[in-house]
């Protein structure tokens, strides 16, 4: 792998912000708010930006780079699209959860539901994520979308992921927002009292996690090996087997895999068409 | 170009996305708001949203794609590095002015100036913005840099420029959400009055502006065609020109030059490695 110890070293950095983005939660709900309950109280609200900062965001992010870890380069790529499909699958569970929580604490206090611009665009996040899911596990994972299909989507897949994941944290950052602001009553949020400045650090927190997953997520030459991808770039070496987006193909798409190697310049072209989007990873 | 109609219809939905932004922008602070002035009033303080709209989202958006559009190929790279750079420093003054604005319209009221998230993530975004525009203008339009430099902080000035945009966004829902809380009093913005709604729409619009842009600028194929790249790819034409990253420096730069093109396998990677970097539309 390229550059190594600097994978590294941001992987490293990206755990680190996460990890004390998740403890800035809990000093938050335990220390200077009502902590965790599920009464239809303030604790039962809490839970919504501790699950959010620890599911949406954090297991989120590292589902997002898990294919960029190269110790996991000698796994299966089926395994490893099972881990990023389970921690994405864990991620969605928290955030209805989170999502629960809220809706329930609101109805206990007759506080109207879906009003703010957090909650449109928090909940859109949710919906697309839900969708990105459902058509990840049915093209991507199961063996039996044809071979022209996931080529087509594995672009917006990538897109789509990253995008969601950046609205997610927007998302965040306008959640923390509106509470600082109903919760800091006297001082208010303006006096910057202990709490506004510690919540304020764990939004920039997690503005520096997203930025650090998606430079791991963005560069090329970090991605999984295309040991399959690269014998398409040199077919005259006339491997038998196919490209890694494939990889849990049917024989059913054999047409399909021949049909992209009968020429050498349509082969190199889809070989870049491949690269550019980005599916050797499913990220 | 690959998927002409499509690209125009992408670029037309951003461009009336962004614009409708801009109004809704005008018709809140000027049918819901105290209008613009510039006397330390609410009126002042309205120019805040309406020039970062204009402005940091809006023409920087358009700043983004400007290297897309078909159109300006058969103009000269460093035009369109001018065309870049000067829509980009029309943001920035926007920005700047806007953030000006709030400062005085503060000051005024004997309100607390940078105590929010908003303004700590904004006038981080705005500082990087400057660095981001200065050492654009330094490394990419003067012509002094090394090619190798400018190999090297292509792919920073890309990732940089893409997070910049989206934190910007990210930034302009909180100011969208603290200003709806504030103002809106009796109805407060629970009870969704017809500003609330107008104005989550038009946060609404934002992350569609920012997500259409963040397709158009992240498709390999709708880049401006690497005509220079190309020759390093087929390094037994013995072509006397440089990569488009080259085109405007000085001949100081020509030992790099031949050394990137002394050997075929060095080259073909090198070209990978521009290509991945998207170096080839500073974008």
């Amino acid at each position: 792998m390229e550059d190594y110890g600097r994978f590294l070293a941001l992987l490293a950095s990206a755990l680190l912000v996460g990890f004390v983005s998740v403890i800035l939660s809990l000093v938050w709900v335990f220390h200077y708010r009502e902590g965790l309950s599920w009464d239809g109280s303030l604790g039962e609200f809490n839970w919504h930006p501790v699950l959010i900062i620890t599911g949406f965001v954090f297991i989120q992010g590292i589902a997002i780079i898990v294919y960029r870890l190269p110790w996991t380069w000698k796994c299966s790529k089926l395994l490893m699209k099972f881990i990023h499909a389970g921690l994405n699958t864990i991620a969605m569970i928290l955030a209805i959860v989170s999502m629960v929580a809220v809706f329930e604490f609101h109805n206990a206090k007759n506080i109207p539901n879906m009003y703010s611009l957090h909650s449109w665009i928090g909940l859109t996040a949710v919906i697309f994520y839900s969708l990105q899911l459902f058509l990840g596990f049915a093209v991507f994972l199961l063996p039996f979308a044809p071979v022209h299909l996931r080529v087509a989507l594995m672009p917006i897949h990538v897109y789509s992921g990253l995008t969601i994941f950046a609205t997610v944290i927007a998302t965040a950052l306008m959640g923390i927002t509106e509470k600082l602001i109903f919760a800091l009553k006297s001082p208010a949020y303006s006096a910057s009292p202990p709490e506004a400045t510690l919540v304020n650090c764990l939004g920039l927190l997690l503005v520096i996690f997203g930025s650090l997953i998606l430079w791991m997520a963005s560069r090329p030459h970090w991605k999984r090996p295309p040991a399959e991808n690269a014998k398409i770039l040199r077919p005259t070496e006339a491997t038998p087997d196919g490209t890694e987006v494939e990889s849990t193909l049917t024989k059913s798409s054999n047409a399909d895999k021949s049909d992209l190697r009968s020429n050498t310049e349509a082969a190199r072209k889809q070989n870049i068409k491949f690269d550019e989007a980005g599916q050797r990873s499913t990220m």
